[in-house]
């Protein structure tokens, strides 16, 4: 075998996604409907709105995507109330963090994670060979003291998801001013607020664009959640312009497909979506609950549109029979939550169905 | 500012596309149709058959893509009659080109390229801070002797794009054959065959898959050209499967979006439209050459969708006023070719208006 660019290469346990429906029907065979709650994606499809954005762009597939998301950039930031300059789309936002650890680390350099959390920080950091200092969730939190004590010299990324997946928790805006008083001039805080607009609302939730000027902060959001559109893969970071300027020049050229931009500048302004989105999440939050407490599980207070729920015993196999009656949820071993598994929030119907079936097993 | 990664990105010129239609007319306030012979693309729009897979996954988008891409897999890999686990599919195939500089490559590291050709391989090194070996081309093709004597034992990967971009130039079986026997067993052959359909029935055009057993050799496709689909973002890789494992340790779980995916699956089965393309191609090939030649301007012979013409005179200019007219064609500085325009076949009226309007200018 040829050499690899690091030994962790070789090492590294790829992320494991949520099962797709298509996989589990064509494994087990299932003719029946099969739902699934696993990948926190919106149980919505996209609105009508955002759908005939996308037939509209289908003849001009053969054409490259606009390169620097003109119109994209532009809705956004007028969203955002920041200049064009401020943003940074990819696809997903989990390019972002690859586009951020190739424009500010090199081998030998530090990066600060949170265990459990999204598992991409740990693997992206080590496939590009960087020291990755990990500190335990306190009481299924982010403990940012604890974070704070990692930070060195030779930190160049702290990771903080907020809110956090798989735990749903999320750091208040105090508990983050205190932190990035720590932080030193070297050293970029990159918050991932994929599920921002689930949490935005939400008791003391930090208001995270004012550290832009100060600090290093890069922020990522995404239209993979609260905009229904996983499938088309647009997320984007938000930073000063230095720093998008910089992980511009390490982007390939056409990252966000042409769908994806046409789907999300039509999104942004479809308040009448978000709004189903969230009142179908909080009805659902409180049902999953009521229902998971009253079967005697602990559920984590979620500020996103999942649950992290402790069953507080065989979990796999729990797992393997719900996903039997195609019910496909996402076990947890794979981040060292034994006897958990996380829910995604479904449609009404869906939340019973599970429940229903959560009896049974 | 903050520390870079390393020194080249901040000198690295980042890569230009050819400009946008709709740019194109915003910045020129032109309302006529524009018409763009700039970027290879395919000048027909996707067939109905592909637009409609597209249309059956649109209420999905909800979903993650299948990260594993299975059902693309299986089609090319029928196609191709090679296994699955031979595939790795990309968000367009420049991101194969970034998965291996990530899995194979580190600092210090060389890569051999070719100038002028496509511009990422060189682009992308730079960024993975790895010692680029420029060969120039020779009579507007590979100059693989020269590229020869350049192995040594810190090459990790020769590029070669074959049918070549910008000159449309290809290396012949035979050419590749006698370069094979002379790279190492620590040494990768990049094979860029973006163009493969155009070119497959040249005279000595190579059987690249030949290679893949007894060496290393990455092969990457795309659907970007012959499918149309450049704007959905989809291309794949060819190799050995330690080779693919290798590449698939470093790659985004959700890096080909789903439409990309579903497009590309019924793409590669609807030979009507290939076919419809080539001869569009041929034909207007034809058209150009020989309009081109008796305006006096040399063309490199092209086994591809574009033609690089010699201008011999201000191509820059050119360029602007061609662009005031509403024909994008893509000018040549930036691949130190001073003189020369590249322009991609077009229909057979597009064709026309462009001969017309150099005839003006």
């Amino acid at each position: 075998m040829i050499r690899l660019a690091n030994k962790n290469i070789l090492k590294i346990r790829t992320y494991k996604p949520g099962k797709p429906i298509e996989e589990v029907k064509r494994e087990l065979r299932l003719k029946d409907r099969v739902i699934k709650m696993a990948s926190n994606e919106n149980t919505l499809s996209p609105s009508r709105r955002v759908l005939g954005a996308i037939k509209r762009k289908l003849n001009d597939l053969n054409r490259y995507p606009d390169g620097g998301c003109f119109y994209l950039k532009r809705a956004v930031s007028t969203m955002l109330r920041l200049e064009p300059e401020n943003l940074i789309f990819g696809n997903g936002s989990d390019e972002i963090i690859i586009l951020a650890l190739k424009a500010f680390t090199k081998k030998g350099d530090e990066v600060i994670v949170a265990r459990p959390t999204f598992l991409i920080y740990e693997i992206a950091s080590l496939i590009q060979d960087l020291k990755v200092k990990v500190v335990p969730l306190k009481g299924f939190r982010y403990d940012l003291d604890k974070m704070a004590e990692k930070l060195s010299e030779k930190t160049k990324i702290v990771f903080i998801a907020n809110p956090d997946n798989p735990t749903g928790s999320y750091v208040t805006g105090k508990e983050l001013d205190c932190f990035m008083k720590k932080v030193g001039k070297d050293t970029i805080v990159f918050l991932d607020e994929a599920y921002y607009e689930f949490a935005k609302n939400m008791k003391n939730y930090p208001k995270s664009i004012k550290y832009l000027k100060a600090k290093n902060v890069i922020i990522t959001r995404t239209f993979s959640k609260i905009y229904a559109l996983a499938g088309l893969r647009v997320g984007y970071g938000v930073a000063r312009k230095e720093l998008i300027s910089a992980m511009n020049k390490v982007r390939e050229p056409f990252n966000v497909n042409s769908l994806a931009q046409a789907a999300a500048v039509e999104a942004v302004n479809d308040n009448k979506f978000v709004s189903k989105t969230l009142k179908l999440t909080a009805t659902g939050k409180q049902y999953l609950y009521k229902n998971l407490e009253s079967l005697g599980y602990d559920c984590v207070k979620s500020a996103t549109n999942f649950i992290l729920v402790n069953l507080k015993r065989n979990s796999k196999l729990i797992y393997r029979k719900l996903l039997k009656k195609g019910i496909i949820v996402r076990e947890m071993s794979q981040w060292g939550l034994k006897g958990f598994i996380r829910v995604t929030i479904g449609t009404m119907s869906e939340n019973k169905r599970f429940i229903k079936a959560l009896k049974e097993v």
